[in-house]
């Protein structure tokens, strides 16, 4: 066989058994449709790479033969970081090569928007500080990935646009790789989310899914069989800036009718301001007392909560009518308030989408933390760092 | 190497051959980045099995040598029709395995809608009669493509739901092939312009791309990686239900604020109908008085279409920030009017996506006739009727 399908047969088998977890040979052969024989050959190669591992199986043996083993990923064949930056903090994670966790951290940010070169001393600082305290250092990790919002060129690392930097398009993966002589992956943070719901997540064994995150702003994540989407130029996914109304409401952007500008924090506390003592300082603690204030049956605050809901559910209602996705999962912090996710919010997704006779996509909620979407940096670091390993394997057979 | 992986390379090399119209077997080995002994083996079969050919090649010899030859698919391989179903005519081509013309053809349609059993007669008695015409006859076909608007899971040619149907959840491929005793592919009328602008359009070369038609209703077809998308259910793509206003106008589909209930004909002549006395007897020659009017400076008209238009590009802003794709081919009737395509409409998107330092998607518009979307329907046959060869060639072999 060539040397390039053998590549691309041990990269679709290394994927298989990181999607298992464990998994036998003849199963790996039947999902992968690659013969039992080539199955055998390439999994031998990537056990003597050390990349994956024989481990004895957990079910049942069929008769007296052989013990049957299954394979799984080798844990201790790499080291990555993940990190999320936030406009508080960086989260970091440090996972294994099968994905289990090492060690976590967070350490708060100087400033939330700096200039690229203090970003990058600042982020290499975290990383050095967290390799250390978690016993490998630096040149233990084989990789970096990191999340940050706005709008990037993840095949290049390259970012366009990000709140937390004063300049637009940073060379930041390039820029981060040199400073820590390392493979770093660049990602919108949303994607991550994606990643790491699919890796780690509700997104497990689920082909395509879209993932919308709503924290100070609205993200999205689409999973499409079984690969992140990420459009021609690196910036799809803008769920938080598709028009939900003509010449609507102002947004961050500084273009008007944006979903962002009706579901966000500072859309919600803009409303509040007008209307009500309660936007106070504008912060999430603001935030926290209009919702506290709707729960207690304030009419205003309920009805600033009602809106944001109401079109929150055309958006992804039209998410649906476009994408026709198995599963939409909601995350993101804004998840601890329900005004996104109550039965009148699911039930007006339902009204508005195409009606057939085949029940609507499944919606999950899903709350969790920063550290979430650093492990979801963690998991593109972990098939970056894959596909290196697997191009190294592919050139020394060569 | 394995059957299977002999089967999936056979797949990719005749799917290239047909990208390329020709092409040498070193170029192919290449693209597929199949290695070139094995490139030889698989074609000699594809050769061996009529479905390619070697053709001299039009570009200079490098040397004295062997006089070079490109491959192509051989034309005469198969024959296939593809139908267009509107509401007034059954439109009809027939083609080659290679794609060429062979024959076209237009009946009216006995009535816009009618019963699965009567339609299902009819279309059969349309291609028995256009492959008579055609002198191959109905035994003389290897496949059919149908087109169809509405909402079709074009995996088993179902249809959930269709204006040209009095049923729901009609199982039309199956009907029509039990009918016709031939390999019958349904599919969503839009999607086959997408796969028509994909094979004989502005989509050949392109591997991301959105198609929007505009007829009686607003329709859309998405290629990405080369594939149509057809999301989970087979009901994605419906971009004319996506809402464009919460509690907004009412659409044909009973739904509030749909796109198709400001931009299709209907949409306009319902605006007319209050303001003017231009909208006459709701039918195409209205809205051309409407358009005439407009052009003529009459100020009501002209607001109609400038809502319209701006709406319009709304919504196409909208699908360039989830998708971000290189190429956007407006099509459809509609398209010989203007407003839908103004300079002002085309600002108006520009100004309505995430703004980043590259150029914006290209949007190009394409005005054809029913004719190219029976290409389109036929299209889709060549593709399932080369699947059922691969997949007998496979066989054979195993």
């Amino acid at each position: 066989m060539a040397q390039d399908q053998r590549h691309s047969g041990r990269s679709t088998i290394l994927a298989a058994i990181r999607k298992a977890g464990r998994i036998a040979r003849v199963d790996l052969a039947r999902q992968t449709d690659i013969s039992p024989p080539t199955v055998t050959a390439l999994t031998a190669e990537l056990i003597a790479e050390g990349l994956v591992e024989e481990t004895a199986t957990d079910r049942p043996s069929a008769g007296r033969g052989r013990p049957r083993v299954d394979l799984a990923v080798r844990g201790a064949a790499r080291r990555v970081a993940g990190l999320k930056l936030t406009n508080q903090a960086i989260s970091m994670v440090i996972l294994d090569f099968a994905g289990e966790e090492l060690a976590e951290f967070s350490v708060p940010l100087e400033q939330a928007q700096a200039s690229i070169a203090d970003m990058v001393a600042e982020i290499a600082r975290a990383v050095r500080a967290g390799a250390d305290e978690a016993g490998c250092g630096v040149e233990g990790l084989a990789g970096l990935g990191l999340g940050i919002s706005g709008i990037v060129d993840a095949t290049r690392g390259f970012v366009y646009w990000s709140p937390s930097l004063q300049e637009r398009n940073a060379p930041l993966g390039e820029l981060l790789s040199q400073a820590l002589s390392l493979p770093v992956f660049v990602d919108n943070d949303a994607n991550l989310v994606a990643m790491a719901e699919k890796y780690f997540g509700l997104g497990r064994g689920v082909s395509d899914f879209i993932v919308a995150t709503i924290e100070n702003g609205v993200g999205m994540g689409i999973v499409l069989g079984d690969e992140l989407y990420r459009g021609t130029r690196g910036c799809g996914a803008e769920f938080g800036h598709i028009k939900v109304e003509l010449d609507g409401a102002l947004c961050r952007c500084g273009q008007r009718g944006c979903l962002e500008a009706y579901v966000a924090d500072y859309a919600l506390l803009r409303e509040a301001a007008v209307a009500t003592d309660l936007s106070g300082s504008g912060d999430a603690r603001s935030l926290d007392a209009l919702f506290e204030a709707a729960k207690n049956g304030d009419a205003i605050a309920q009805s600033i909560f009602r809106r944001a809901g109401r079109i929150f559910a055309m958006g992804l209602a039209n998410l649906v009518n476009i994408f026709d996705p198995q599963l939409i999962i909601l995350s993101g912090e804004r998840m601890q308030y329900d005004y996104l996710y109550a039965d009148e919010v699911i039930e007006s997704i339902r009204e508005s989408i195409v009606q057939i006779d085949l029940p609507p996509p499944d919606i999950q909620i899903h709350k969790w933390g920063d550290q979430m979407w650093a492990k979801g940096a963690a998991a593109f670091a972990i098939e970056g760092v894959a596909k290196i390993a697997l191009e190294n394997l592919a050139n020394n057979a060569a």
